[in-house]
């Protein structure tokens, strides 16, 4: 998506993927076939670019940190991938500068286990500190017996989060893009629904009180000084009856931000662009309703679109069917959240994707 | 508090006073001692400036629109201010405008009352239509029983407005100003906590879901569609499960709105002023947290004022004491809306004011 609107901001696009016919190819000046984990394709794809972004943090950022010394733009930096793409360090750095984060601990040892478990009034959430990605690397043990089982057997693969288990009112994201000059611009904060740890549907105006919209924007400005991001950082929250709680952060355009496509001023695809080549950043403004529906592969292949119209829109990824995979996502602008919503599932059942609307 | 600003907006303000020692009588030009119900003295302001405006409702409605028929500008109209005075016209005619309104029915003889009472599952909340301020002329009775009764004993004094006690979860005001050329600023929807039926704290930013704040906005924009004001219009509202429900309108800068004399870049009182005077409308942006607490006469006599900081401003009506009476205000800015609240309360307590915060 990042591609399509690479022409109209004046950006050659050079992609690295793994594949010469990942879907990203077809709206590249140029592609390179490697992976982000490869050093040489990382070598070769700086060679000839002058700034390197990031669409998933799947990469080699120790060569990043090396090419960056010699010279190479890359943004974001490899500094600031390290939040994105490490959970534990995300948990522990964002705690020491005194941002609001769930309780957790970095399960190294199975010695340490009890005393962490000893603290929780119920069994906690486990999680990989690294390559989870739509609720993969994310587990919810029933029991505490059950619990102490799936770290240990995480334990063999390295450290293990062990994080409290949250009473949720819901959760929210927001998206803040940072230029290279430090230039700044948020987009409104969304509802975000999540279903089996995927993120389902977000819904603009959220239902978020006005004091906590306020505080999340303040903290992703106060995430970004300690990050120091260029381009799209999307931080997702949990809202509690205590108040907001920072869940993770990414730092490229990110699905809770696929509806500003339609719903924004200015996309958070084009405000990544032009924040990584130096550009100024465009408005965000969002002046109507704006719900996004992932489309998810369900047990039978998609059927067609049905034509839709003006305000419902269906981002097809041209990606081949799977049941569970995203394959691609419908946006419905209008003048009532709810009415959107409505219809953005009514695409979703038409289409024969997986899931249906929770109210 | 409208005089105070007059200077800077170039305002030569003509004030008409019950009383000459009236506190506006030191803050204006020139003064006229008279009533606003009496049609001698309206004329005799009138004849004298460009435009009329007014601070509370107890005027003379039927010489003001003769008054505009001979050619004085009267800013907002008696037809506007029907709306303001009138609480049976405002919830008749912004029911039929289709604006969500509590249920209410006009009684205006005894055999209409069991068959409204009928529809209720709880005791109804009963107003006089006209004259009520600040908690007076609005009652509360525990039972039908007694619910009949004061409807009766009122009805000796003219129609009757019978409600539906709503179950809220808060309530929330804002102001919308309006020039003489339709021009319109917001400020922001504030929460307003309530204590026998007086507004005792106004907090911004409000705790309201964004989603709510937007519904409240458009709401004011179609009052304002329909009511056609000049000059400041505070809308307040109800807040309760299924959504907002408008409470009343004031067509004037109203108590919700004193915080924005600290709070905003520009105060209610300036942009009611140049709204009636017809100049641009200022600026309404209110960075910081604000609350404003007002200060109401206990049973004893207030203290003097603590000497506070730059951020907790005391403001003193140099009214005599009087218990239940509102005295002055306290307005406090800072980072943190509770902190600013607790600061407010403070200050109240050190006053001796009547009341306590509430949480």
């Amino acid at each position: 998506m990042m591609g399509e609107v690479a022409p109209s901001v004046g950006i050659d696009l050079v992609v690295l993927a793994e594949r010469d016919d990942d879907p990203a190819t077809s709206v590249a000046a140029e592609v390179i076939v490697g992976a982000g984990t490869d050093p040489a394709a990382l070598r070769a794809i700086a060679s000839c670019v002058e700034v390197v972004t990031l669409d998933h943090e799947l990469v080699d950022r120790a060569t990043l940190s090396t090419l960056a010394a010699a010279g190479h733009r890359i943004a974001p930096s490899a500094g600031a991938l390290a939040f994105a793409s490490d959970k534990a360090w995300q948990r522990h750095h964002f705690a020491l500068a005194g941002l609001p984060v769930p309780r957790v601990a970095i399960i190294e040892r199975e010695e340490q286990i009890e005393s962490f478990l000893a603290t929780l009034a119920s069994p906690p959430v486990v999680k990989t500190p690294t390559g989870g990605y739509d609720g993969r690397g994310v587990l919810f043990p029933d029991t505490f017996e059950a619990a102490r089982s799936v770290i240990v057997e995480l334990l063999a693969h390295g450290p293990v989060l062990v994080e409290e288990h949250l009473d949720l009112i819901g959760e929210v994201a927001l998206l803040l893009v940072v230029g290279r000059d430090d230039s700044r611009v948020l987009y409104p904060v969304v509802d975000t629904i999540q279903r089996d740890g995927m993120c389902s549907e977000t819904r603009h105006p959220t239902v978020l009180p006005l004091l906590l919209v306020r505080e999340a924007e303040d903290l992703a400005h106060r995430i970004a000084d300690l990050v120091e991001p260029v381009g799209v950082m999307a931080v997702e929250f949990f809202w509690t009856k205590t108040g907001l709680l920072i869940n993770e952060i990414a730092l490229r355009p990110h699905n809770t931000g696929h509806w500003t496509i339609e719903g924004c001023a200015t996309s958070q695809f084009e405000n990544h662009l032009r924040a990584v080549a130096g550009l100024p950043l465009g408005p965000t403004d969002a002046p109507r309703a704006s719900v996004m529906v992932n489309i998810v592969g369900g047990p039978e292949p998609l059927r067609p679109a049905p034509s839709g119209h003006g305000d419902v829109v269906y981002h097809d990824y041209r990606k081949a069917w799977r049941p569970g995979r995203k394959l691609g996502h419908v946006t419905v602008i209008g003048d009532d959240v709810t009415a959107a919503s409505v219809q953005a599932w009514e695409m979703a059942v038409a289409l024969g994707a997986a899931t249906r609307r929770e109210s």
